[in-house]
């Protein structure tokens, strides 16, 4: 069957572009291998309201999501809390997570490193095999840290975990065309093969091709029929190339 | 007063992961240098009923909405219809666009260019110095391309419209120590100055500090009292400097 997902990414710092978010892509990139469609993603404040009420709208109508930030030690990482008031679950101490942390920083530990050792009443909690802390995951939420070193490391880990065989068949056709003069053979593909994802990109910049047009489903049949059905239909001298 | 904003993100291609968005941050940077705060980003699919749905949400509880994305010539470009739909108004064509497209097209121009002359009735149409067509505003909501030139061209023409003199007050202090080792006197901080946001950024890789703090808010007094405290309640060993 295929899935569904959406993105929570929590940090006041993405909202006042301090930092450039970089997890969203990585996630869409892996999701898109895993055949797992990325519908949704929402960046929100650090705010345990905000954050319970849109993860409560996120996986309710989504099969996976994924949070991104607010798990570290400060004042204004409150995820946890908000994951757990979407739950409606009390947060609770780790003792396993606890014990990792005072081995990681010893005599330097403080309550406020403690504080990651939280989490909602209930969760499993995954060991990863180079990130330095578990992951959160309660029902179909994951919870991921912000810093997209250790994001992208859980998230590889997560792979097998989530892998279930069924990936997009991905074709693109480049073109010299602008989007404008294939526009309607484009809209006359997207009908043909409802099961494809017909996307075009322009190149605003100078390349050897004015518009990429891509083709992505679950069947490969459908997704070379409709790239066959373009080159079929162009300009020949129109024509780049294809892959 | 104070004003906040959302923006709402429309492209399959960026939940694909084919294209990074950069448009968020150079909102995110736009909006926080005018004082403007960004309380909530949305990205969607391009499909006219989510678009409508998500932008009511959005414009009813935010001071500004800014789209991005889906207004090109393709079939995947539905954002108007989107936006109109959320207003209940039709979509009609606008004259003066259209003779810009004719102008600038010539023999070139089909039915599909001539698409990007639709708005929602009753839009106004800002011209930019820069860019090629005019901006589509409609009350509280700014439709903006998804191509990051123009994108960004336009944003930076809409700034002196935006502008109302009312700026973030920004410091930062940079330490040696950890997140965790001062986690509880930037919450002490945090609750001595509520009108000052206090953030704290770990840096991963190696630079001549730790943690960056910062400090943002509308009084600049209060800004530099919040960070005047971090410096004196810090040890004097773990400061790097401030800026």
């Amino acid at each position: 069957m295929p899935r569904n997902a959406a993105a929570l990414i929590i940090g006041n710092e993405i909202l006042s572009g301090k930092i450039v978010d970089t997890n969203t892509t990585f996630l869409a990139r892996t999701l898109f291998e895993l055949g797992i469609e990325l519908r949704r993603v929402v960046v929100c404040p650090d705010e345990v309201e905000t954050i319970a009420q849109d993860l409560s709208a996120l996986r309710s109508t989504h099969d996976l999501v994924f949070t991104s930030g607010g798990v570290g030690p400060t004042h204004d990482d409150v995820t946890i809390e908000g994951v757990a008031a979407s739950f409606g679950r009390p947060v609770v101490r780790s003792e396993a997570v606890e014990k990792m942390i005072r081995q990681y920083y010893g005599d330097r530990a403080t309550d406020a490193h403690f504080r990651m050792a939280n989490m909602p009443e209930g969760a499993e909690m995954i060991r990863s095999s180079k990130a330095p802390w578990p992951t959160v995951v309660i029902d179909n939420v994951f919870v991921l840290p912000g810093v997209p070193e250790i994001f992208e490391l859980k998230l590889v880990d997560l792979r097998k975990r989530l892998d279930q065989g069924q990936g997009f068949h991905s074709q693109a056709v480049y073109t010299l065309s602008g989007e404008g003069e294939i526009a309607s053979l484009l809209q006359e593909i997207a009908d043909a093969f409802p099961t494809v994802m017909v996307g075009s990109y322009v190149k605003w910049k100078a390349e050897d091709y004015r518009t990429k047009v891509t083709f992505d489903g679950y069947d490969s049949q459908a997704v070379t029929d409709a790239a066959d059905m373009l080159v079929a239909k162009l300009d020949p001298a129109q024509f780049v190339r294809r892959d």
